[in-house]
This record gives C-alpha cells, structure tokens and sequence, in this order.
C-alpha cells in the first residue's frame, strides 16, 4: 500500500494520489491508503462505509464545515501515470477532483486547531450511475457523519465558488387522439396535432431567473422526447411529450411539480424523475468570509451536482476546487498547479 | 384441375373459384382454371403473365370497357369451403373478391356480342406488398393489354359505384436545432418546440373538398409520425414530423408536392413516397349511361386503390362489385347472393 504523506507539499500529493488508480469500482486501493494516513492524526476520528472515508475533529466549535470529495476518476485513458509540464499536471483525475481531494486531505491533517469543527468525506463511485453514488449512500447509512452547518465540495470550479445548484424534473405529457385511417382522417383526432398545444405552452414560456442567497439562477422549461405516430396510413391516437424543468434552488421539487401541473394544466402529466435543487447558503456567516477570502464574485451553480445530496440534509454546499471544469473526463485532463496552491491557502486562511 | 363452368349459374360459379384456395402467393391453381376455361370460348384472345389472366374481344368496336379483378385472398380462418345459408354466401374470399371475380367470368364468356369491345383482367397478389401486386406488374410489362377508355374493378362496393381515388404523398419535415445540456438550454436552440410551428401549420389547415367528374373528394393533411430527442438532459437538435396528404384526382403527385411546398414554405421537407390518384371519369359516355343502370348515386372512393393503376396509363376507373367492403378480410366474411345477381344484371345488360 502507497503511504500517503498528507502534510507535505499538495502538488506531491496530488501527483501521488493521482497515480493510485481509482476507476469508479475500484476505489479500494486508493480509500485504504487515505483511511490509513488519517487514522494517524491523532485530532481526527475516522470512519469508514464501503470504500468512502470520513474524518472529523470534535473540538466543540459552534460550528461544522464539512469539505468532500470523490476519490473516483472516470476510466484511464493512457493517461497515467501524471505528468508535470511546467506549471501543470496532466493526467487522468488531475481536474476531476484528485487536486481538490489532495487540498482536502493536507488540511485534514494540518489544520490541527481550526476556527470551525471540520468534517471531511472522501467518497466512491460519483462517476456512475447516481444509486450507486458513495455520498447518497452515506446520506442513506449514516447521516450523523455529515452533519454541519455548510460544505464545500472540491469539484474543479475555476477557483471560484459556484454556490448551490438547480434542481431538476421529468415529466411526460401524454396527449390522446382518435386513430382513424389516414384517408377518412376527419372521423378520427390527430394526437401529434393536439400535442401542438403542448409545444405553444413551451414556446409561450418565459423562465424565471430569480436571486437565491445572492446568486442568480436561470430556470429551464424545455420538451427533451416527443413521440407519436403508429403507421403511415393511420391517424395516431397518442403523442407524448417527455419535459425537462430545471428549477432555482427556492423551490423544491413538490413546488416544481406544481408549478408544471398549473402550466400544463389540462393535460395528462406524469412525473418521470425529479431531484431537488441546493441553496448556496452563502447568506450564512461562515460562508460570507468564505467568499470574500476568495476574492471573486461566486456564480450560481446552473447544472445538478452532489451538493444538492447536502441538502436534501439541511445543509447548504458550494463547489469550490481548483482547474477547468470543462476538461473533467477530457484525454487531455490537467490542472494547473498553482491553482492547487491558491484553493489550499484560500481554505488554510479561512479555517485556520 | 377443377374446370369451370363459365356459362352457368353466376352464384355456383362464385362457390366453386372460392373453393380453389388461392391466398396471395398461390394462385396458380386458380389462373390454370381461368386460363383454360377462357380459352375454350372462341370469341376471346387470352394472354398470361404470371399468374395474371387477360382476356379481350376485338370487334372493332369504338369503345374499349376493362372490368378487373384479382384472384388472391387473405389467409383462410378456417372459413373454407364456402357455406350456403340462405341469401348468404359465407368464407373466404366470397366478398373480396370472388363475386365479382364470377361476375366478370360470366359476361367474358357469355358476352359474345358486347356493345363495347371488353378487355377482362385477372391479377394476383393484390392482398400483399404493392410491388408484388399483379396489375402493377402487367402495367409495367404488358401497358397495352390494358388499354380502353374505361375500367371497372369488381371489389365489393355494396353494388354502388366508387369513382377513381384520392392520391397520397408522405413527406418528412426536418426540423433543426442546435444541441446544448439541458442545464443551459439558452444556448442551444430546441427543435421539438421549432417543430411546434409546423403543427400550427397542420392545426390550421382546411382540406379541400373538391368535386371531381361530378364527385365529392375530400383532401386531409396529417402528421403521421413525429420524433425528436436525444437524452432526457440535452437540448434536441433534430425533430422530424413526417406528413401524409391525401389529394383529389384533380392534382397529380407533382402538383400534391408543389403545395406541401408551399405550405411548408422554410422547412426541409422530403418526399418519403406517392402514388397518384385517380379520376372517377363518370363523364365519358359510357361511364354515364352505367351509372345511370346501377339507379344509386355513384360515391367518391376516398382511399387509395388499384384503380390507380389505371389513371397511370390515363384510363378512368371505378369500383362496382356486389357486397360490403368493410366485411373484406374479416373472418366472418361473406357476399349476401341478390347483390351477386344484381351486379351481372346490371353489367349485363349496359354491356349487350
């Protein structure tokens, strides 16, 4: 087993973590070395579920920040072991998050005083298909060890803090017609034409862009399926219409669907999937000097990302991590490492 | 092989080719019967192609009169040998088409001094894929043993006579758009509620109802089939909405396509498939003073049939044949023995 050195320098770090292979599925090799250097901070209760990893200080602070990360990278792409070209590391989980996860780690094990109680969570399988996720599961086994009052995810982020993110809904729309032979049409109902209503309350709809603790967000109503149709010669009797709204961070998904029932009110609406939103929280004080330590206006998080896992318990989450986004699951993959020494100074100022 | 008697009772005749099993594929049975019982009457020349039987005076006569049926059946349901119950003929084939397959038989041979000179046709595979279809065929391989300035088709029409047909076109609208995440579906462009413009055109859109050589058509224009979508998180940049028109004999395919494109004018629209329509030709002469015989008002046939196949070589055509269309493939499929008689009557005595 590789020994980690957490308190070290964290571009060495990172570099080592990265060349532990960790394909979602097999985060075990990686999880024990990480279990097994925390375990040696004497400051730090650890806990294990699976191959996720949590350790927490209990130093009695009033408040909890909690900071995750997946230890998980999507499949290598020849692209290990990493390397360093100057001022970046290339390589597969350089960006898609072993550089947040490595800030993570050095701060667990250094920040033996911190101004908050700090719980960090390092978990498996986030690059997969959502039940399988290591954080849902903990927050299904276990969620005692989350608790706290505001999270950080390590998610690249461009350095800057994206807060919350926007929930979202699937419902299908069924429209019913009248079949009918497509030469004696008028004695049957075009469904695909009925469904034309459908599509009017879409093109007719103006999303909100509302300001949510201070982010603005910008909602989405948008048909993502439609089908209809039985043979050439027939009038079809049925069109379905699958829709998608994303919705900002100061609804849940119960108002959502609501929102969608008085829309489409009238049709036959059934909801498909749904996931709730998260709120910034950057209205909580902790959160505020966060911010500011940052130096950049924080953007509202648009897409659906595990922070909202966060609060379906209550707690506010931001992504905060060091590289580009848009190269997580690239072949080209890298981070430039002094944005790995920026987030980690950013997080020791405002922690220590 | 069975040998039929053309010259006797019409209604034995009919039971007799019902009880030669000729489903679409094995006719064979039944033209070498036909074949050979129009050979033996000396007025007629008989030609063959397939298992298509044609038989025609040539009396030099002004007028050419083509009276049409095929000898294939769906599949027997267990409903063979036919079964006399009254004024009812009962099983497969008596309605579609083997009465007015008889009624044809019966004047070939009886009429051996025709007012018009008489062309008679007997097809295989009408029940089956089109491009199997024998008048199809003989229209590709033999135009000129079709040739006349009329045609009747002996499919049940409940003893009315159904004038020409309405002529189809399927298209395929394409409809663009430009792909983006779902999360931020600003930047991309939705092709399902693009598409949403092209039903406002189907929904608004008032059919003709023309008359046509004294008939009352009646046009439609309907989606048949629409689809779109890629994911149930991505905007979609393709929908496709395909559309099927179903025109007057007044228009040919050309002039059908050209006002598509002009309703359509700005969408990607392809021609999927066509097949013309036919006029009901009740105007010539001799069309007239049979409709006059038949005493019922003569109707618009509105879907497409064989009598296409005539107008292609510009020959009007009409459906005339004893018995209710709608029993046609029904396993409890039957031809009431009056409108047998009623029919040769009819035919028998506008063609002496």
């Amino acid at each position: 087993m590789t020994t980690l050195d957490l308190t070290g320098d964290v571009v060495e770090l990172t570099r080592t973590i990265c060349d532990i292979p960790s394909v979602s599925g097999d985060e075990k090799a990686l999880a024990d070395a990480v279990e097994t250097a925390l375990r040696s901070r004497p400051h730090l209760e650890v806990l294990r579920d699976g191959d996720a990893v949590v350790a927490r200080t209990s130093f009695g602070r009033g408040t909890r920040v909690v900071i995750a990360g997946h230890l998980d990278t999507v499949p290598i792409a020849d692209n290990l072991p990493v390397v360093v070209d100057g001022d970046i590391m290339r390589g597969r989980g350089t960006v898609d998050m072993k550089a947040g996860v490595a800030v993570a780690l050095h701060l667990a094990a250094t920040l033996t005083s911190p101004r908050y109680d700090l719980t960090f969570v390092f978990y498996d399988h986030e690059e997969v298909a959502a039940r399988l996720n290591g954080l849902g599961r903990l927050v299904r086994n276990h969620p005692e060890w989350l608790a706290g009052d505001f999270a950080i995810l390590g998610e690249p982020s461009d350095g800057t803090v994206e807060g919350g993110c926007q929930g979202t809904i699937r419902v299908k729309i069924t429209v019913p017609g009248v079949a009918a032979h497509a030469a004696r049409s008028w004695r049957g109902s075009n469904a695909i034409h009925s469904a034309g209503a459908v599509l009017d309350v879409l093109r007719a709809y103006q999303p909100r862009q509302p300001v949510v603790d201070g982010l603005q967000y910008h909602e989405g109503l948008n048909a993502v399926k439609i089908e209809g149709g039985i043979a050439g010669n027939v009038i079809p009797d049925l069109c379905t219409v699958y829709v998608n709204h994303r919705f900002a961070p100061d609804r849940d998904v119960a108002a959502a669907e609501a929102h969608l029932r008085e829309v489409f009110a009238g049709f036959e609406l059934e909801v498909v999937d749904a996931a709730p939103g998260a709120r910034p929280g950057l209205d909580r004080p902790a959160a505020k000097e966060f911010v500011e330590l940052v130096g950049r206006p924080p953007q509202a998080k648009l897409g659906w990302t595990d922070v909202s896992r966060f609060a379906t318990l209550g707690i506010p989450a931001v992504n905060f991590g060091p590289g580009d986004p848009l190269l997580a699951h690239t072949d080209n993959e890298f981070v430039p490492i002094p944005e790995i020494r920026q987030a980690l100074r950013v997080l020791e100022s405002w922690l220590s």
